[in-house]
This record gives structure tokens, sequence and C-alpha cells, in this order.
């Protein structure tokens, strides 16, 4: 199985105004990482429905698999389901399966509201999991509520979409600076081109300088010679466990 | 003064890999906020040339400033200045002006890794500020570290490129659900179109639903109007301070 190209579209003006901390971009990134799957591009968008339509359209075709999150509530600032319905030439039509679900949750008569959460682009899948909501997909594009609590309930079902070959990390840490460590890295890494190497400088509260490296690559072999290059070519680094 | 659109480009694999936490984008939102630009895209792409080239020249069409972070660091998979020469057709060149202020710092002969530091998009300008360490801009690109401890020493240097009028903020809470507020919020927000009221459902740690409504404007007087009808329609809301 080739490795699934995956892509996130944060929908939400309350972020990109600073007023709220991103964190559902953060936690897929890790459980996608943990199962192998290659996520490749974020996109933090307004609740717009012109810029919703436009990035659904975009990463949906770029991407095995786009999940977004935000804009899908009952209020008028939730146009989620718009954009992606005008991404894909697609009329919003009521789901009745969708209808009848949130009618037995509330146990009455609906009104505008409810019905507006029941209003979907024509042909969209319902993915059930453990059944406490259901997470609604359109094509490549699996739609996540913004409430961290609950994508966090619900994301980890999904990923049985992704799932590649896991990506193996090992990690070393040296206090020398990346100026001096660059000619080295640059012959490790050309020498291993199947393995990534990414260098990450940092300054801790005491003020001294240190860099991190981190290998990554899909084969333990390839992981392991890249690795002996690594500490012979710098004798300072030592691994971090 | 019209209002300057403003989009970030964040360059690293490690957030996209969910090994590293994205704290820039966050930071310079909340800078941006508070001066009344206006953030409109965030874009996160993996140390990849072909991307950074892409998102580089694409966000530089469509916005009056972009700010990139990360990828300018003497390493291999440091490729933000190769992205964004790219990016405009541009040659690298040594900047002379870059290599003096390294010379100077180190004190000595340069060797390779230091002038990939001074190899820059030709026709790049330096924006000094405080003199610690310049910031490189190419066109509408400025392009800042991505260790965060830089960042946040050099971004608000750059605020004064972005200055509009600052956006007026009120929020309320209210512990109703957004499908009973649906209907009232949807009328408020019609009547007020100039004024932007975002709905944010939260579950707190107690279980309990709330909603805060967050209105947004440059004017005060259209800002007041809003938020008195929104009290009238509906009762339940507390103002936050």
């Amino acid at each position: 199985m080739s490795v699934p190209r995956v892509a996130i579209l944060v929908i939400g003006s309350e972020i990109l105004s600073g007023d709220t901390e991103e964190t559902n971009a953060r936690f897929m990134a890790r459980h996608l990482a943990a199962v192998g799957a290659s996520l490749r591009r974020v996109v933090i968008v307004p609740d717009d429905l012109a810029e919703i339509a436009r990035f659904t359209a975009e990463l949906a075709a770029e991407h095995d698999v786009v999940f977004t999150c935000g804009g899908i509530g009952p209020t008028h600032d939730d146009v989620t389901y718009e954009g992606i319905a005008r991404a894909f030439g697609l009329p919003l039509v009521l789901h009745p399966e969708i209808l009848t679900l949130i009618e037995a949750w509330k146990g009455g008569p609906l009104d505008p509201a409810h019905q507006r959460l029941a209003r979907v682009p024509e042909g969209a899948a319902l993915y059930r999991g453990d059944g406490q909501f259901p997470v609604v997909s359109v094509r490549n594009v699996y739609v996540l509520p913004g409430v961290p609590r609950l994508l966090q309930r619900k994301f980890p079902e999904l990923l049985c979409l992704v799932r590649g070959e896991p990506v193996l990390t090992r990690q070393f840490r040296t206090e020398e600076t990346e100026l001096s460590l660059a000619e080295a890295l640059t012959a490790v890494q050309a020498a291993h081109p199947e393995v990534e190497i990414g260098s990450y400088p940092s300054t801790p509260a005491s003020g001294a300088w240190s860099v991190r490296l981190v290998l990554r690559s899909r084969c333990a072999g390839l992981l392991d010679q890249a690795c002996l290059a690594l500490v012979a070519a710098i004798p300072s680094v030592r691994e971090l466990t």
C-alpha cells in the first residue's frame, strides 16, 4: 500500500484572529504520524463560504483524504457544508438518516436550527463509528467538529482510512550549533536519501543553544544505517530515548 | 487606510509530523489582531522546495503582506530562501550586507555553512529594526526564523507594516445550546452585517455546554448597536469582561 497523502482544512475565524488556540490540527497530526499517514498540508481559513469551497476543492484534488474541522454547528457562521457542496458543485439536501438521528435525540419536532444540522451535500455518506454521532463525508472529505472534545472522541475512529507503514523515528541532541554541524549533516543526508533528516535548533531557558536531529524512515534497516553514519560524522550527538 | 490583508506561511515538516507544536502562527495572529491587520489565511507546508515556492507565490499574489517562518538556518533542510527565489523567478545571490554582519559576528573567515545564511533571493531587502539581526524581505514577503524565541523578539518590530484600524471585540456567554440560539443569532447578524458575530460552543470539564458569542467590528458605534440587539434577542447572555 502506498502512503496515504492527507491534508487538513481548519475552518475558524476565531483562530485567525488569535482568539482561540488551534489544537485540532496538532491532535490529528500526531495520530496520523502514529499510523504512518503522510500529512502534507494544513490550511487555516475563516468561516467564509468562498474560501472553504476553494480550499476543499484544491485539497481534495491533491490528496487521498482531507479532514476538515470546524463550522458545522447550527448557527449562521457555520458554513462548512455549504462550502463543501460548492466545492463539488453539489446541492445541499436534507439527509434522511441524519434527520432521523436528530429526531430520536431530541424526541420532538425539529425547528429550522435542527434541520440545518441535517442539510449536507447531496450524496454525503455517514460514518457511524461508535454510534455517538456520525461523521459526514463527501467523496474523500471527512467533516469533523471544531469543538476539541468532540473531535478527539471521533477522529481516532477514522484512522483506519489512512493507515500506512508507520514512520520510525530516532532523535539525537548536541550542544553544537547548526553552523558547525551543517556540512556534516549535508553529507549524511546526501548519502542516505531515503531517510529524512531534520535539524531543529532551540534556545532553552539557560540561553545555550542546542540542536535536535530527527531521523525518519519507514524502513528500520535504512534508519539504523543513517544513524550509524550520523554518529560517526558528528561524535558530539547523544541519542534521545 | 484600507485593512492590510495578511497571510502566514509556516514551513516545517516537524509540525506536520506532530512532533513540534506550532506556536508561531498563533503568536503572530494575536499581534496582528491587536493592530487591526486582517489575517486571512495560514498555510503549513513541509520543508519542501516546490511547496514553499508554490505557496509563497500564491499567498504573495493574494495578500498585501506575507510572513513566512521556519527553514532559514544553515542546514540542508533549510530551503526557504531557495523556495522564495523560485516563487519569484529570482536567482540566489550572496548579500554583501548580510555577509558583513556575519563576518563581524563571527570575527573570522566564513565557511560554506555561514555563507549559506547570506545567500538570499536577488533584490532582497534587510529590515534592521533593533539591530540584533536583520529580517530579510523579498517584495511583500517577510522571512522570519522558526525558533519561537527569535521570532517573538523580531515580529513585533514588523507590525508597523500592517497597522490598520484596530478590531474592537465584545464577548458574551450563555449556558443555552447553539441550537436554541441559532434563529435569534441569525436575525441579529442579518440586521448588523457590519459586525461579525462568531458563535463558539464548548464543553467545560463539568460537561455542561456553554456558548461564547464574539462580536467584532472596527466601528465602536456599530458594535454597541449590535450588542444591544443581541442582549435584547437573547436575554440569557452575560457579557464577559
